[in-house]
This record gives structure tokens, C-alpha cells and sequence, in this order.
């Protein structure tokens, strides 16, 4: 018999998150945006070229990349797009983590940091977040091969001052210091500004939460010249055309209405801070997530029972049963009326209990 | 002063084909195709509900992989796609290319082969083609850590009879063969047959050129469903979701319109055959290409200056300048009436020289 198998690179078989497809389902489980995106996407759409499809895209994104560059008041050499910031982190973990020494990051955070560690055999440690489930900045300042943090971090959405991260950027300049800003838009501080003061700082984001293009997968990566190269030069020899014509044409549009946007963002940000209050009422803690989810567990109840209950009622959350955070619920904010249906539903639940 | 740069994978930056955007220019040079996707694409875009846009795409990709199942009559376990047939090809040398020995592929073939395996750090050999440019397959009965072809291969355009193919798979039990067929829909006949027979076998495809679809970057690969379940394991590991929405539902709409499918690949194969006729009048000779383009030599004008010339007519074809193929030309077929514009030129141009 053949023996290929012995071969296979073998991985922890990851199961995506839940995509239920109900009608009425209230979906709180990914951390979507509970808002279109700006109207000029969908007219971008509707009036596309459609000769394009035939037609390779560009493989430089410019049209991204500018749009991109342009909102920002970087230059276009210092922004690099991928498909989703999974796409851009993966393509980071292969082009500047090569050293034998261990890339860092916290035990509590983005979940595919260690399974790209793992896949691309880097080898990496992590610190353990303190009992607030705050970064502890001083656990990065060793010897190291690389550091990467969320911030505001996943799944706790707590957000770290830029002057801590100023300080951890500071004392790693032998390696490079990525800053996973997926949920800064929702009332963080970027570092973006640090890239023209520290040439081996990246900062990545995404249109999947604030600019409601989930569906699109488009990332990015903003940071010096230099690292923005490297980072094409790896991807032209991956592949050269990610992009799709429609992510391209999309994406350009949708970062081009900034009005919408900040609206956007500021109606999350509103859901967010009423259902804080809601959920505080009900005997919820949490930390001051400035994201658009909040992290949250009851005083009594255990966060599996209320993930079930909520599931009954077509109401999904998420709910990781990861050591330390297994009693704990990931709550993305929909609308105002999602959240105050499950609210509701809460009070009954929880005063029946 | 930082030394981060010490730890940056270095590759030998690739440099994309050009991408000319003139108004009136005829693009021979990229193997697109010259027919539009099939009409139920573009409606399928015009109408698609947009909802979808702010929410992530389903990352089984079902949609789209059952379309390809039904096309193919093989079961939806035995399809996985991803960003266009270079990121399928990543993947695969990814997962299945971890031996200590080499990897094997022809020394004139499609050129992503060795940058992948530089990259991953993959040791490969390469087996010279025959004089005529054909693979030898007793080249590669040896020992290997895997085997890769292109078939039709590129950028000959010459085809290998399905018999030679499984011989070379017969003689390869314990590696896994991919047979990369992006031009097999011109002509050739596909290996997919096999993947009942051998559970080593990988079939490699893409909607980039039969199927009028470059732009929206969409490629897959069929074989036994053990082998597209570890690619499933290591792409969920790598990027959950690679495929966008406008992906998903325009690559399954194209799938399905097979009468459109068949008069687009029959208009291109006789254009190719006419193409053939007339530059063998002009003195040109080239193998017998089963693909969408022809890979062709002047009798006594040198490639180059060829090139030169069609470029100055705004009429963009493909020169090589690596070693065996530098006096060629890679002619992509257009239409017919493209083609007629380039001849006549040709005729004006070799009559002077």
C-alpha cells in the first residue's frame, strides 16, 4: 500500500465558529457589523465593469492601496492588502518570523496566532494576561523573536494605552512588533501614527468589522517602506493576484465615505455602552471593552447555560471553552433592537434562574 | 540601530506580467479569455443580495464546491477551492510536500513550481525536457518526495497522452502526483478519471481561463477525499475564509451554464487552429498546443524583436528570457478578429525584415 501520509503536514483540524442560517436568527457570534456598508459599495457593485471579470486583477491592489493610503495621509508604499488581516497576518508570520528565538504574544488572545506558529514551525511562547486580563507590558521587553498583540485584545476587547505599546515597541527595535488593530475604530487609539517613528512596527486592520465588508476579506497592513517590500515580495512569490476585481473596486469605495463610517462607528459604540449598562444590571462583569463585542460572565449562572438559552431563542453568542475564559460570553453589539431583544430575553431568563 | 532585517525571509522578488491598460491595446499575453463569463454571471452580480457583503462567506465554501462536484459528477468531499489555482498549488505543496527528498517538476514549466518549494524551504529537482519539449515520464519514476506537471504544460502548450500520465502515477504510490491542468479544457483529456483509481492523485484546475473568470481569482483541485480533507485542515488552519461572497456566487453561476462553457472553449480552439495555420506560413514553428495560446519561434527573426515590433502596435504578447526559451513567444488566443489584426501585422513586418 502507498505510504504518502507519512508526509501529510498535520494540524489541529480548526472547526469555524457557528454560520447558522435561520430567518430571524439574531447573529452575535462573529463579530460582525450590524450595519450595510457605505451606499457607494453597492452602487460600485451594481455598476461594475463587468469585462473585468475576464481580466486579471492588478497584482499591486493600487486601487486599494491609494484608497487605503489616501484615508489614512500615509503613502501607498507603506500599505500592504490581503484577504481578510488573516491573510496579511499569515503572510507577516512567514516573511519576519525566521528566528530560533520564540515569538510572543499574550495566553488569552486571538486564537490563530499559535496555529500559524505551529503550521510555519516558528517557535513562540506566551505570557499570561493579569487576572484583569490586561497585557502586562513588562513580559515583552525579553530577548525574543517577534511580538504580536490584538489591541483592543480578543476576546476580552480591553484596549492597552499607546504609551504602553510605545514601550513595548521600544524596547524590542532588534525585531518586529505587529499591533492587530481589528476593533480599533470602536474607540481606540491607533498606533498607527508610531510607523514613521519606529521602523520595525506593524499595524493591521481590516474591513470586517468597521467598514462591514466581512464578506469581502480584505485586510491590511500600514508600516515603513521597507516592511511593506518585503511583505510584497513574499506575496508575489505566494500568489500574485489575491485580490479579487470586486474586493478591489469594494473596498476602494468603501473606505472613501468617511462620514458613513464614523456614523457607523458611532452607533456600535452607543449599542455598546447602553447594553454595558443592561447586562451590569442584570449581575454581568466585564472589562471596558472598546470593541464591538463585550467579553462578559455572570455573577451565577454559568456561560454555558446562558449560551444554550440564548441559542433556544435563535439568539447566537460565542462561547470558547478555552482554560481561563470558559465561563465567560463573547457578545458582538448588533443594532440597538437585536440587543435589546436579548436583553430582554435575559431578564426573564435570569429572574426565572 | 534595530537588526530585525536579519530574520526576513528573503525571495527572489517576482515580477508580475505586464498589465498594459491601454484604451485600443489586444492582450495576447496573460492566457485570459477573449469571451465574457457565461450570462448568468453577470446577473448573478447585478442581483446579488447585499446583505451578504457585511457578513463572512461560509467557509466550507459549499455553494461553490457543490457546483463543481455536480459539473464533474464527483462528490463534494472530493472538491476544495481556493484564491485562484496558486493559492490551491500553495496549499498543496504545504500539506503534502514534506519529505526530505526532492519534489520533481520539468525544467521548462510553469514558474511558481520552485519559487513555492524555495519558499517553504522544499527540496526540488528538475528533469530537463526532450528536444521537442516533451516530458519523458521515465524521468520521473525514480525516487521523489512528490511529483508536479502541468498538463498541457505551460508554457509549451504540448499535451501528454492520459496513458503516459498514469504511468508516471503508477510508478509514484507513495507520493502525491498533481497534475496542474489550467489549459486542459482546450483540447486535452483530463486525469480526473484517476482520482477513483489512485488515491495519490491530485487534479488541479481554474476558473481563470475556460471559464472566463480571472478577475474573480478562483481555483480548485479534486482528488480522493482523504487527501482534499487535509488540504481542508490546513487551509481552515492557514485563513478560514479565502473565498469572498461575489466569489462563491459568480464562480457557482459560471460552473453551471455547460452549453456556454463548451461554445466559448470551441470558438477558442478554432481560432488557435487558424492561428497555427497562418503563422506556420509565416514562417513560425511551435509544438502542437492543446491550450489557449501558442508557443512559437520565428525561423529567422529573433523573438525579441518581435515582441518589440507587436508592442509598438500596442499588441502585447509573452517573452521568456530564461534559458532555452528565450527565442520563443507565448501568443495567447483572442479573439479571431485580434488574431487577424496580429497576422496581418506579422505579414507587413516579416516581408520588410
Amino acid at each position: 500500500m502507498s505510504n504518502w501520509e507519512d508526509y501529510v503536514r498535520r494540524v489541529e483540524p480548526y472547526v469555524p465558529g457557528e454560520q447558522p442560517k435561520k430567518e430571524h436568527m439574531i447573529k452575535l457570534n462573529t463579530n460582525e457589523n450590524p450595519y450595510p456598508p457605505a451606499p457607494g459599495v453597492v452602487k460600485a457593485l451594481r455598476e461594475m465593469n463587468t469585462d473585468l471579470l475576464r481580466r486579471y486583477p492588478q497584482p499591486d491592489c493600487k486601487i486599494l492601496v491609494d484608497a487605503i493610503a489616501e484615508f489614512y495621509g500615509v503613502k501607498s508604499e507603506q500599505v500592504f492588502v490581503g484577504v481578510g488581516s488573516d491573510d496579511v497576518l499569515a503572510m507577516i508570520f512567514l516573511t519576519f518570523f525566521n528566528d530560533a528565538k520564540p515569538v510572543i504574544f499574550p495566553d488569552i488572545t486571538y486564537s490563530f496566532y499559535d496555529v500559524w506558529a505551529e503550521m510555519l514551525r516558528i517557535p513562540y511562547e506566551t505570557k499570561a494576561l493579569d487576572e484583569d486580563f490586561l497585557i502586562k507590558k513588562e513580559d515583552y521587553y525579553g530577548e525574543n523573536g517577534g511580538v504580536i498583540f490584538p489591541n483592543p485584545n480578543a476576546p476580552t476587547g480591553i484596549l492597552m494605552p499607546l504609551s504602553e505599546i510605545e514601550d513595548i515597541i521600544a524596547h524590542n527595535r532588534d525585531v518586529i512588533v505587529v499591533v492587530d488593530e481589528a476593533y480599533i475604530d470602536f474607540g481606540g487609539e491607533s498606533a498607527l501614527p508610531l510607523i514613521e517613528k519606529y521602523d520595525n512596527l506593524l499595524v493591521v486592520q481590516t474591513f470586517s468589522k468597521s467598514r462591514s465588508l466581512a464578506g469581502m476579506r480584505i485586510g491590511y497592513v500600514m508600516g515603513n517602506e521597507k516592511l511593506i517590500r518585503y511583505l510584497n515580495d513574499v506575496k508575489y512569490s505566494f500568489n500574485s493576484y489575491t485580490m479579487n476585481q470586486t474586493a478591489l473596486i469594494l473596498g476602494a469605495e468603501a473606505v472613501k465615505d468617511r462620514a458613513y463610517f464614523e456614523e457607523t462607528c458611532r452607533k456600535v459604540i452607543e449599542t455598546r455602552e447602553w447594553t454595558k449598562k443592561e447586562l451590569h444590571k442584570l449581575g454581568f462583569s466585564f472589562g471596558d471593552s472598546k470593541s464591538n463585542f463585550i467579553f462578559a460572565k455572570h455573577a451565577s449562572v454559568p456561560a454555558e447555560d446562558i449560551f444554550e438559552a440564548l441559542k433556544k431563542e435563535d439568539i447566537y453568542v460565542r462561547h470558547f471553552s478555552k482554560e481561563r475564559i470558559s465561563n465567560y460570553l463573547r457578545i458582538s453589539i448588533g443594532t440597538k433592537e437585536e440587543m435589546q431583544t436579548m436583553i430582554g430575553f435575559l431578564q426573564n431568563f435570569l429572574a426565572e434562574g
